[in-house]
């Protein structure tokens, strides 16, 4: 075995926590510290211990206590990936805006030295991240994908080492210049799931777009619909969000005085979940007017709707009602995109609110699909 | 033709609004009111007039404007069906516990006289208010089906005249005395369902229970899953209601201040939407002592999943911090059962807090599914 | 009303027959003549009589017995159809190739004067007949539609009123110049397809291509998809097919003998329906000797799956048996597709043996993907 | 480490071969003997070699070559697994009835001894054999799961590590006493799946019955639809299987020659692939005559529908046709079922063949689903 290092290409995992590296601890799962990389070199299928042994690969890439090398690829690949553990692990239920950041500056850190990047993080708010990450990285230029598990990957039967390996491969081989999520074989644009089940392997869904790549018996990928961005400029971190968003569900019975409550400053922004194409109560007055006044005030509303499939749009009377109320239109993101998208626009303080409001309705990162750019000829018929 | 009166079986339909009768004006969709029943009977296959007028139908049953009788049924039995129009229709969007209170109401006024019932309403609030109906009609013995449609009856392209059909047939040929949900050839328990779809016509889906009946090519009723009540009990309707109920969506980022706000009276019912199996964020000190106090001051909070599909668990550490905080889990209710069921068994004023929390955690109408009662042997492996 | 000639467009449908014009008799479902246009014309939606009177359309397109008009459309047409009934009716079991052949004859009889074709056909081998027609029917400009139903026509609950007016919509209102089959709201490929379900309205499936369009909500064409063919030559149909092909599907156990005798003259072309990815019984040196001795001989036989989804390729040692045995590889092709593509491939009389074998391998109408053309990028990983 | 002998289960593991143990040798895949066992011991989530050590395992159950166990598993269980492996390994196209006998022969051999089977096979003929083994195995009370995978379990990313320790885990633990087939964390009743793709990690399907098991997050038995043989019998196994049987696909054009000669001696049984719901040629008379004169002279067809889901019923006309020629309704069985039921049956010499017929259209092992016995509640509607 000589080294070939052509061949070598070099991964960054990012461990911020989960599932993944948890174990039982008095019947319940907590995170497990320092725990992950002695694991993986236990798998063969996700460690050579002979390659790196016999070609030196710890003098060049780091010691062995955080770097690892993949066997061989299909593709006459070697995938080195060096392993950042964040301490303490986050439990993803627990992620806060400071923690995206983080996550955010340690790649813009070594941003030259990888040619892909793989974050392992709790599922339960992985689809928010994924979202967040995905405005935050500016002018992209290499493969950001968020993964994790149901089971953690010390089990006899789980998810994890699968999910591992398959991003590990997809970040190291193939350039898709985009923050994406691998789960279950599938590669998702990030800011287009959500998290739909909670006792299955398939846990995540992207309702409307089809995923970017399948890996099963072999690894296809879907280059008509991987995102490039259409500038050349500089790679560079946006790390500043305004925290002071939030997600307000609609349902039966909500008085005024809940939503004014919710409304209150310092809130400057919201994503108001509604009923199927983007409706909500037209016979409140005072609900209307709240909404009416936030607008004044500049709050910055996003109509999304609370169904998992389907867009916005403005059919309906109680619809036509939102947007003459000053709502922004969600069209077709997840409440997760249009969160995080009004945390990352709402941050840029030089824009004027109106600046602000046209960048929300805008595609920045392939997060919305707009009726009449979409390849669907759509007409009522 | 001569009348058989064995062989007829009567449904109400009570058309409370929805897009099923609505039209066109000026390019946005709006009820039309009186204009159902005309348009009904110009379909054949929704009214047989050749037969009304032969058998007399209408001396027997009510006048034209109102009567109706489906085609001779391949179980050989007629459906004469009478329509209850509401003034002014409504739009799903705007539908509140007294509209609830109102359908309750209607059917228990003429609960002897039919067979069964359909319920035309929007799809927008259709699962908040099947869910609704499921818990208010109590010791029900007679199948009440919601259905409705995604485009106007009237319009050449439509899933009402299918809905419809399939509501009427089902409701008054098998005896399934639960409050259901019909759409794009299923049946669904009502408190199962939730709305998937905003574009499609098979818009709808039950999670976690499978269909009650399929009706496609052949009417295939699934009877080891329809819930038969274990008392002999009368049929009774429940019309009040407890207003002051609230359904809350976790986010990354939520603040202690808004969920205080939230939380504070009247509120005394919430649906904590959490993340994955039941979590939330456990570094949020002051966020559970908010539960907390809430909890003392006999608000009841009910723990329902944001995911799609699965149950709340506690095998994770943030997931045991809210039901040490007092929440009730919520096993695999979906938030529109629960947030009906709280305000249910919230206006049953003899009953004692502790009561009422243990009656949102039984099985009241087949809405919840135990880990230990399910068909299922559930073991970690 | 008046008539507005550019408004207005016209449709042939040619019946064939099928079970969405049959009638019970003796409980038994037979094909009942001349019912149709009379059915048709009770339903408003699917007849305009007012409009034909007001607008004297039977004097500008023929007479009531056999042109119908539908309501306006959402895009302001109005689709005129003329129904050209087959005497006898053929149930779909009982079609040859003369009867494929008649359709080719009748499209092209009536090519110029008309937008579209649909053509009502049984289910049960709808696949074969679309298939066969996307072949004979040669630089095709229009749409043709196949399309039948699960249930006839007459009956209350029928699939059959959807899928022709689906049909007689896009066959009018979008150039879409291939032979589809439109069911259950979608419109696929018509070599594509196969009937995988005998109990549901959604009876076909297209495993190896997404639908071209989706009619639910939205007519929703994916123009990206559709097939147009690179050139500019006259429309013209070949109704000559070779009848000496035919489908033998392997099984374990097969004897030499039965294919032997399968692969007796005259027999000229076979359809091998393998396992998997394309394999075959390598160990039967006998059954590979057959298959040797039929293609020195100038039996063409092309390798398709016996599975549902999937591609035949090459990658184990008993499929490489096949092709040193001379068997063309089908790729992704459905034996449906296949089976007509042979037979018309072998009426070329004026190919060599060896350019009949390079066209089967050949994409002619969109009814083939091969791995290294596709919009995937596909390695083994 | 002490040895807890009540703890320990023994699952006996028949590597037949195929794609789970097979290497790539010249870019094709070929069988590698003698190479299973070693790699299982080199993952240790496949065998904890520490323990077998600590507590002198070898001792008790067998040599390190063919003995290995598993870590604990969550029901504080030990499967300890002895591999039996077949010289030469088998492709599962090769696979005869002689193979299937062969592993009747082991599994009674070694009956005893062992808590349950598991049988690597490859997936090409897998069905069939699952069906096959289903009959052979008389008044079975213990599992036997055949399993595999899509990629050699030697590859980074392959399905066969958890199609292995799923199907071990499952036959060591629970008492479902069925031939069963465990796939992509589905257990399915083996004579009711199908290969329905050949690129996928989820290549089989159950189209007419939902899974046994499954074994995701959790392991889920759906205990109502384990099959219970209502005998206190002793396990035997018939491993005699006639040979004379053949499977023959409908295609528009088939003609009474090729009919001829597929029926002709020494054909004793056919399973027919019928259109739709059971459909033929019906203005085929010279073809009903063969099915007639077949019947006649003692072969027993089968009725079978092409279609992956659905029944063969007796609704049209032509359907009659095929009945009153003597052919058996299959119902729901899969092609794979009624081929192998079929050569079980015909072996049964001491039957004549009017109990031959009658015990092919009886629900022996919960192959076939009689509409009147169904949950469902059939009704043409």
């Amino acid at each position: 075995l000589e080294r070939c290092p052509d061949a070598e290409v070099r991964v960054m995992v990012i461990n911020t926590g989960g599932t993944i590296g948890m174990t039982y601890q008095n019947n319940v799962l907590s995170p497990e510290p320092n725990a992950l990389v002695k694991a993986l070199r236990r798998f063969h299928i996700l460690h050579d211990e002979p390659y790196a042994q016999q070609t030196c690969l710890y003098d060049c890439y780091g010691p062995p206590d955080n770097t690892l090398v993949l066997p061989l690829s299909k593709k006459d690949k070697r995938v080195v990936y060096t392993v950042l553990e964040y301490s303490p692990l986050l439990d993803s239920c627990n992620m806060t805006m400071d923690d995206w950041a983080m996550i955010g500056k340690d790649i813009e850190k070594h941003y030259e030295k990888y040619d892909g990047f793989v974050v392992l993080h709790g599922t339960d708010t992985m689809a928010y991240t994924a979202s967040a990450l995905s405005f935050m990285l500016e002018h992209l230029g290499k493969p950001v994908i968020l993964t994790g598990s149901q089971v953690p990957i010390y089990e006899m039967r789980s998810d994890g080492r699968d999910n591992l390996l398959g991003a590990l491969l997809i970040a190291g081989q193939f350039v898709i210049p985009e923050v994406c999520l691998y789960f279950h074989h599938k590669l998702y644009r990030g800011n287009r799931v959500t998290k739909v089940d909670s006792g299955s392997f398939n846990a995540f869904s992207s309702p409307n777009l089809p995923p970017l790549a399948n890996a099963e018996v072999d690894v296809r990928i879907n280059w008509d619909m991987v995102w490039w961005a259409n500038t050349t400029s500089k790679f560079q971190v946006q790390t500043l969000m305004n925290r002071n968003v939030g997600l307000l569900r609609l349902f039966p019975g909500i008085t005024t005085q809940t939503v004014r409550a919710f409304l209150q400053p310092p809130m400057e922004g919201i994503v108001l979940e509604t009923y199927g194409s983007g409706n909500a109560p037209s016979n409140l007055a005072d609900l209307l007017e709240e909404f009416s006044k936030a607008t004044e005030r500049g709050v910055i509303m996003v109509n999304c709707t609370q169904c998992l499939r389907g867009s916005v749009i403005t059919r309906y009377a109680t619809g036509k009602a939102l947007s003459d109320a000053g709502l922004v239109p969600g069209c077709d993101m997840t409440p997760e995109a249009a969160l995080s998208k009004l945390s990352y626009v709402l941050a840029k303080e030089k824009l004027s609110t109106q600046e602000k409001r046209k960048m929300l309705s805008e595609n920045l990162r392939g997060e919305i699909t707009h009726l009449d750019e979409t390849r669907y000829c759509l007409r009522n018929n």
